[in-house]
């Protein structure tokens, strides 16, 4: 007989929404993913969404769900106010906020916030990974979250003491898709190869140069006009100079010499930035952003004592 | 009684023209501008644009005409091939291209290549600014020709030697209008005032970080969830950030530690750019850019031997 099902675990974004259906020992039984994210939430609202999610799951009724991601925005179903860094992981998660809703208890885990007057920050989402990440309590860590809004995270003794956003992706698909070097690069922006040497070579000007890309970008450009660039060659360049400029400036503001970094994504994203660690030549602990994210909810719910029979 | 006049000078760039009927001084006795750039030019044809622009000017039959901007592309009236760097200013006027036409004169500047492998990069309309900008002819010169693709150029003993381009307006609009920062920034984003702090703070910052800017983006949005950052604000701060990126970046690139900058350009541009000059202690000579070009017209028709009297 299988385990029996006690929490379903949600990380719910902008424009997605995930789902897993966990037991006690917080392995999935069930998954569903929509595109039912915030922005359509704000129309048809959270409870619609959610009530289809759970039927999805075959979740049943008296299980608890435990949320992360834009539905705690001030926009979002219930504002889960951010919590300051620095913070512990296991307080951010005990800061999960509960959804007024009968007969089902439904808490959404707060994001984060750097009040720095010169760099504010925040996320929402991320922190949930993290703490799904399972670093080693001892010591410094540097955590990498590559995505539309990179997140570089500094954990030092189980706690965020900060972090950052790198807007690589939201940029690559501005500059790919909207600005003078769509003429160059076409219609399949995201096909890039790592395999590429064009990209390999991109990154190692983007890491020479420290973050500095913007004197780079028009390369491009005149690239397909002078010497025949092809758009697949044109996209490998705008995304090695992107991802190679991201982690150049990351190295500069976060890394100490002899720090390796923690990388936490799934997909292409994983296969491009782990590429690039390899030209930077950083050691690089990689872990799957969906397994950690899952992970993560499930330890929330833990934390909150949500799961009957375990502990926080 | 005035002077007869001798050329008509057009600047044809991509969204715009602007036109001048000058004397054998230079001087001009009419202007005429239009938004019949090459984008328009490409549907309704050159030939009926320019008509229309010497009749507004007055400009009697037999004038005639020199241009420069993109009307000299490959997608233009008559492709007028790129001069490749280094080159002589003189060389790069007396390389205008003849339009095939019945009855009159007219001839297109040519643009500058920079045919790098690693920093390939192209210009039209900007060499013709510099034509005009009459720097002395000896010594090494850093000129900054701000705008959707900021040009900065290397002449040294009268030639080009390299140049390279910031598209620093074009990512401003595209961050201002198109990006996350959209919300924080409103309707206005152009209406940034030089006497902002803000705008001089992040001038400052963008300055200390060498070019660096894409983490200091986000900042941005966060600033107005966490600090009720005002629209304005917002647009000083990100106009501040990229435009001191833009001179931190070229400065680290092709200023040496004691050199002084020549700015050619016109209106708000102009103000913006001084004052991250003057954040950045850089001495400036400020040139019109509207004149400059004027006067470079001018003088390619003089080289090109299209003035009547007046020697090459």
């Amino acid at each position: 007989m299988a385990a029996a099902s006690v929490i379903v675990a949600i990380d719910w974004g902008t424009t997605r929404m995930r789902a897993w259906l966990l037991d006690a020992e917080g392995a999935a039984h069930a998954e569903h993913r929509s595109d039912e994210g915030l922005t359509t939430a704000q129309t048809v609202g959270f409870e619609p969404i959610l009530q289809r999610c759970l039927a999805a799951l075959r979740a049943p009724d008296d299980v608890p769900v435990i949320i992360c991601g834009m539905a705690g925005a001030r926009q979002g179903w219930i504002e889960a106010p951010y919590v300051d860094v620095p913070s512990s992981i296991a307080a951010i998660l005990r800061g999960a906020v509960r959804v007024p809703h009968a007969g089902r208890d439904i808490r959404i885990v707060p994001g984060l916030a750097c009040r720095s007057l010169d760099a504010p920050d925040v996320m929402r989402g991320e922190e949930t990974q993290l703490a799904g990440a399972k670093l080693e309590t001892a010591g410094r860590h540097v955590v990498c979250m590559p995505g539309t809004h990179s997140k570089w995270v500094i954990v030092d003794s189980g706690a965020v003491e900060t972090f950052r956003t790198w807007p690589t992706g939201e940029l690559f698909a501005l500059l790919s898709g909207h600005s003078i070097l769509r003429h160059s690069i076409g219609e399949q922006p995201d096909a890039v190869s790592t395999e590429n040497p064009v990209f390999a070579r991109a990154c190692e000007i983007a890491l020479a140069d420290g973050g500095d890309f913007a004197s780079r970008l028009f390369s491009i450009r005149a690239g397909s006009l002078l010497h025949g660039l092809t758009p697949e060659d044109a996209a490998a360049r705008l995304s090695g100079l992107m991802i190679g400029s991201e982690v150049a400036s990351a190295r500069r503001q976060f890394l100490h010499a002899d720090a390796s970094v923690t990388l936490v994504a799934s997909g292409t994203l994983a296969t491009l930035y782990r590429r690039v660690f390899e030209i930077a030549e950083l050691e690089v602990r990689a872990i799957d952003a969906d397994t950690a994210v899952r992970i993560g909810l499930f330890e929330a719910a833990r934390q909150n004592e949500m799961i009957q029979g375990v502990p926080a």
